[in-house]
């Protein structure tokens, strides 16, 4: 997007509002469901950080002003899903938790030494092709029982791993 | 289904059981979507009485011993709108509200002079063409306005309109 | 409660329903919350079966024929922490989320050999003094990261340690 | 609250982000419950305008920098309703529901000319006195009915109507 885009801010606007008042995000867990509707498989983001440690990532982004919460779920999911993978966007606005990201550990599960960032995170079926774009290099599908294995769980930062975990409790696949 | 399907019972089996225990019911509210999720049309059954009076109702219908609720979901969308209406049943098994239909009116908003019916109630995105079957004459598409409106309203029964408020404000799309 | 209670059914009548159609219950996550509704401690019923073996239990049972969910909450509630529990039933009748208890280990995570019981799971809160009665020997509160944590985990039968994290899931506290 | 609070931002700090990102609120609609959970009196705020009009209002306000958001409802609820009421704020960060009051009018039911607010909406029963501080004149307590009629809903302003319709199907009480 360019610098002319609304809601956009310059690194430095975004950065001296990150130390004053809560950021507004969403994240998203991308599934794939059966006919059923029964959540068969989770997509995470694989990263690799600039010391090369690798990461799994929920799909997640700061709202824009003058965004509305879906559509900042549809520019998150398409920037890292591609365009075509197809999300249903849930059709009610009240997600299935809010995670609070606090910059110092413990208060809540969730941390952002950055910033202090509230999260409204749904559970994103998507139909199509996913491409990963930008920063991830790939998205890799696990089934529930794997998404809450420890090997998966140490993987993922911030918390976003519990975070994880009840997206597969509120869909009836934690075990 | 034929009288060897499980949890089918015979009329009278039914009967009996009806005024000892709650009877646990599905009922699913077909929506239209746009890309981002927001409902724009909402799906009514047109039924006529044997006295000619019309009447809109939501797809209903009863839980069958060992039938999950998301099969029991999936098997009176079919009943009600076709083969081909592609419903998106949620991912969660959590209703968007409980209705309690009681067979002594005012007891809830809920009533069915037949039984003590308690039902899950879901909201289901449906993507394909609708053809009603079985007893229903056909199903109509409303904007949210209009199925809000008293027109349509007084034409629901047993708290059905009720329900229906309950799953557009469920979406934010009852105003 | 006596024969003549709406509800009430005769041991041989409940059996012979217990085979032909799903058996509405509740279950009851009894919690103790800090003055910022923070869950601190979970309460589970200590149970001795007839073989000497230790179970931890929910507060769970059937509801009745005219009775509302929240009415046969409180019944139960009382009945296996006392009078003066002060529960707190929720205000609204969506529960967290729908235990499906199959006869058939393996359909869902929850199981009951007795019967097909679908079950409308809520956080209950209580200020006041649990006195377990009937057969429960003792009521006994665990943190969260106890409630969680396999010890507790594998006293618990038929699913409902599984139904436990997803309460704790609901309300921020598992990690 | 003075300078030096943490999340305090001097009004022409504030100013100067309410254009550039969306501020994270919450709404507390308050309500009084019987035993049993049920919903009997909704609790309205009352304030007169600089011009005398009278508005009715929702428990609302911003979340601080490093906040939680249970502790910003209790703030709150303790700046408008006083000391002593006694609010049980809800066991889950799940809202009921999100409104999205967006400076400009139409995009949502939800309007705030000041600036693009997200407001995490709870229903929150109190058992105490209600004193009310601040710019209220007074609180007023309205039956389930009572509240869904125009005369009330005709004085909430920025879409606080609808948002108090969705909250009285969100507990069953919105006929």
């Amino acid at each position: 997007m360019t610098e002319t885009t609304p809601g956009w801010l310059a690194p430095d606007e975004i950065e001296s509002m990150r130390g004053r008042m809560p950021i507004l995000y969403v994240d998203a867990v991308p599934v794939r469901v059966d006919d059923t509707g029964t959540v068969t498989r989770v997509g995470l983001l694989l990263r690799i950080g600039a010391d090369g440690t690798v990461s799994r990532a929920l799909v997640s982004g700061r709202v824009y002003y003058h965004e509305r919460i879906r559509d900042a779920l549809l520019r998150h999911l398409e920037k890292d899903l591609g365009p075509v993978a197809l999300p249903s966007v849930p059709v009610s606005p009240t997600p299935f938790t809010v995670a609070e990201y606090f910059p110092t550990p413990g208060v809540t599960p969730f941390h952002d030494p950055r910033q202090h960032a509230v999260s409204l995170a749904y559970i994103v079926p998507v139909r199509g092709d996913c491409r990963p774009r930008q920063d991830a290099l790939d998205l890799e599908w696990f089934t529930p029982e794997e998404a809450a294995a420890p090997i998966v769980q140490q993987e993922m930062t911030g918390g976003q791993g519990v975070l994880l975990k009840q997206a597969l409790a509120y869909v009836g696949r934690l075990t």
